[in-house]
């Protein structure tokens, strides 16, 4: 959860979110699901399995990318204006342990919410049997596009 | 192709490469080929499909993500020793277009190549009818694990 | 101070990140002093200048840099063997608000202790009045020198 | 100089952009100067003193960082247009050797000139008895600010 609260600009944040996350193939592909939502706050999770793998057969850093730069870009996207659209304009990942566990969980929140940009983070852990680990952490900047400017950014 | 020409300490390292790519599952589930390999560096191709799309129908950053980290990831590699491996330590990736195109190519390379530390970047390209345009670009730094130390950090 | 508490491997961890850092001839020309030391925390202060100002007359963007990655860095340190020295590998900064104050406060933890590499984060406030803006944050990677390999790369 | 040409919209960016550096405190502090200017690439200077170093002699990374981050910052200010000024959103800056030599030269260059954000690079040489070792790369998020927009943001 995030450290303070914010004040969601779009009162149906939560649907807009599943909306816009259940359009992305790129996440059913991966088997990513939505574990929690709140204002500036999104969890997502991704249970293992065998097409998630780097080589020796943890979960693959890219299904770690792939997954904080959601949760964080979703935890921008709940505090954007009804009817805008967001984009990552950048992250950056460090790696701190191997993704060895069950289900990858990546939480992620708003470090800052500016006009135009907001600056967040995401924490990666992977879970074997109830314990979490921290496996990566994020840093990411999300930049907010207008309704009439979606068209031609999106 | 690299800007300069590097020694590569293993004279097997393209097979080496092709054999550690193979048994990367997440590769193999996002349809993800080697295009070329040389010393100090990895070309990536994948292409379209719905299943690694975003919300406006193009490809997902995290496509464009776990792609970049490993063309970057694997020009290290063919400068490895014999019998190493190598980590992502950590990336960052700047997201400079959308991914609108018929495939992706990722181009890594190796920017300096230490003892234990290899830094590394890769360009990604949205290409449509043969017009390739930039879409992303990553700097990394990989970390080499000797032999002896693979079992550990794996 | 940090979340969680670190055991330092260097008894005299205090002593050895003061007598670097007063080494550093680009802290004293800056003007920054160690305002706090705890294992894997190390605050850092500087006061308002003119010399360290960018075109609208707030603090520059080079000095929020400078003191978050030795804050940073520092708080690696305090958590390396006895005569080891650490350096910065990477880090990547978000600038979040202007450097609008009397002094900047530039804090820095660890967020993971490995044997070779050590992440770590700061956030740096702008502070008047006794009112602290977070102006920047941090995420960086370290590198721990054991002291037989210092000669060769530091 | 830049891989290809910009067309700079401001006629006198070499000019705005002299009179933006001569107005920053913290470049006259650490003897930094212009060496270049051309659209969309900048290069800067500093000559060796001791009031730049870190505890082992050399040029500290502090410096490394604050003329990389304004060799690429000024890179994309020489492609604003008339009246407008930038901000360094965010950078990522790996360090790749000591900054060991008798000068630091930082070369910046425009990757993608967006309306808002330009994505640039830096790479920063130790240079000896004219010989330059790379100590440093960077890759930066400029934002541009419009004239109206200027006052609020600064």
């Amino acid at each position: 959860m995030p450290d303070c609260a914010f004040e969601p600009r779009n009162p149906d944040f939560e649907a807009a979110t599943r909306d816009s996350f259940a359009r992305q193939g790129l996440m059913r592909h991966l088997g990513v699901e939505i574990a929690d939502i709140a204002p500036g706050f999104v969890e997502l999770q991704v249970p293992f399995e065998e097409n998630l793998t780097q080589q020796h057969g943890h979960f693959h850093g890219g299904v770690m990318g792939a997954i904080a730069d959601r949760a964080a870009g979703y935890a921008a996207f709940t505090l954007a204006p009804p009817g805008s659209d967001v984009v990552s304009v950048e992250y950056k990942i460090n790696m701190t342990a191997p993704g060895d566990g069950d289900r990858l969980v990546a939480r992620g929140t708003v470090k800052r919410a500016g006009r135009t940009l907001i600056v967040t983070g995401a924490d990666v852990f992977a879970e074997t049997g109830g314990v979490q680990t921290l496996c990566a952490t994020v840093l990411q900047t999300i930049m907010v596009l207008p309704e009439n400017e979606k068209r031609r950014s999106g």
